[in-house]
């Protein structure tokens, strides 16, 4: 690719993980008809029209309105349902009913794992929802990822890179960070990410404290679940070439350790969960290996590991 | 700032840069009522009302379209200007006559260096036009910056700061990143970056090497000038305790060098130029510096540094 000059090419190489990331922003995805989903007047999330045909019958826990010229439908959460603590009981026997129908996919993956519903990061939840209920509202998800790396005797770096184990719900047996996880309630971003390391690569808290906060990764994406906005908290760890991961809780199915010119190759495969692949993107970016002068759509890049969190409301 | 939980602060510390660098996406900006700037069916930048009013009057080089409904007005540069090159010289007649009438403030900052106007990055320019009149419609300009810092002897990070000359057209004496400067027509990012690096610190060769790409900024501002959507390709240099910028073309007043506390107080006051201030801010969160557990703000921050170069139009 290298000796191709930017008139010469129409996309970048990488522009298949963003096309999986991001395919919610395509003109062919469901954004134009999708319900806005409201608690206490804020905006939390995107609802698919055969989803909201299903839950505005639900009259004592949602208000449907209809749209009107230019607005969007809305399912609200009923006024009356002032608390989180109500909101997140009353939407908990919905979902528990939906569930019992088997007519929303994604509640096959129930997890018995909350996550908050809030409009910002930094805003109080306006309740709490199974983590497997989350596509069908469209809300914004959170989690932390891990990437690991070293420089070789030879001074080239390596990634480690874990395989989910083929007994995932989701992706099984894909290529994923050294580690990552989602947010659930009730936990800190960095005791979530100790966890996961502790947990998927028992990795020892004399190299945790190298851990290093540098930046967000966020996205939006469509899948047969429903609408996944979500925004990863991302962590560079670098290792000592002595290091190895040994999974501890039945997540990962292996390990791997490879040059990073390899992981390369390997993003842009099937081989790879998608989001994880934008991950190392970002790294790429970070790290000087990835430049504007050896990759023509830099820019485009970098916009689309950014997603802004909002935009998709 | 550290003894406060998010829901005691209204707003981050660092908000005050982010709302002067993207005072276009506020409420009371003049986004709503700016006309779309066309060349060749791209949309290629917004034109403020009162701008509008004086460029249609030349009719031999703009087609003036009225907005409908809910569509914006259109400028368009005239179908028969149908090479970069005709554009080209028509807009420079018609900058070099409004020029002498005086009535945009932009162009009394006249500098004989052009930009390429384009939609992307990657894209072919559609034409070239002096960099102080890109303002007037609202063309994305790119640039780079460099982020010097290194370690002393006590293992501290220190960070170079230029300070602007006082002679500097645009924000005299203010405090800036160690180099910066505008992508003119016909240079690479890479090139460009050396060459402000050499002229602007003196910065030699065995040190350029060290020069790391580490992503872009984005964001849009306006001010009496006009509308400017920009994107920063930033690098990162660490440099040697010994080491000592020299300033070889007139532009740098002075340098100084400060512990990075130091620079995270000096980032938030009018010492700063903004968007230098932006650049570092991006730099402390990828540094692991602002962490989500210091800054409550954290995901609103990374959003506001990367705001998408199409979003604006």
């Amino acid at each position: 690719m290298a000796d191709k000059s930017p008139t010469e090419m129409s996309k970048s190489r990488f522009q298949v993980i963003l096309d999986k990331c991001n395919n919610f922003y395509r003109s062919e995805s469901s954004a134009s008809r999708c319900a806005v989903f409201c608690i206490d007047d804020e905006k939390v999330g995107l609802i698919r029209p055969e989803f909201v045909v299903e839950l505005k019958k639900y009259t004592d826990v949602f208000l449907y309105e209809e749209g009107k010229g230019f607005k969007r439908e809305i399912l609200r959460v009923l006024p009356d349902l002032n608390t989180p603590e109500t909101r997140s009981k009353q939407i908990e026997h919905v979902l528990q009913d939906l569930r019992k129908r088997n007519i929303f996919c994604t509640l096959r993956g129930w997890r018995d794992e909350n996550y908050d519903i809030k409009k910002n990061y930094h805003d109080k939840p306006l309740m709490i929802m199974e983590r497997a209920a989350t596509p069908i509202f469209g809300c914004l998800n959170y989690g932390v990822h891990v990437n690991g790396y070293f420089y070789n005797e030879s001074g080239d770096m390596m990634m480690w890179l874990g395989q989910r184990s083929p007994t995932k719900a989701t992706y099984p047996n894909k290529l994923d960070n050294l580690c990552a996880g989602g947010l659930a309630t009730g936990i800190g971003i960095k005791d979530n990410m100790v966890k996961e390391c502790q947990e998927e690569a028992s990795i020892s808290d004399d190299i945790l404290h190298k851990l290093k906060s540098v930046g967000t990764v966020s996205y939006c994406y469509e899948d047969e679940r429903g609408i996944l906005p979500e925004c990863q908290f991302v962590y560079d760890l670098e290792l000592t070439p002595d290091f190895q991961p040994i999974n501890a809780d039945g997540e990962v199915g292996g390990f791997h350790c490879y040059p990073i010119k390899k992981v390369e190759e390997l993003m842009i495969t099937d081989e790879f969960k998608p989001n994880c692949a934008l991950i190392i993107l970002d790294f790429l970016i970070r790290h000087g290996l990835v430049t504007p002068e050896n990759e023509p759509f830099y820019t485009s890049l970098v916009e689309g590991i950014h997603k802004p969190l909002s935009q998709y409301l």
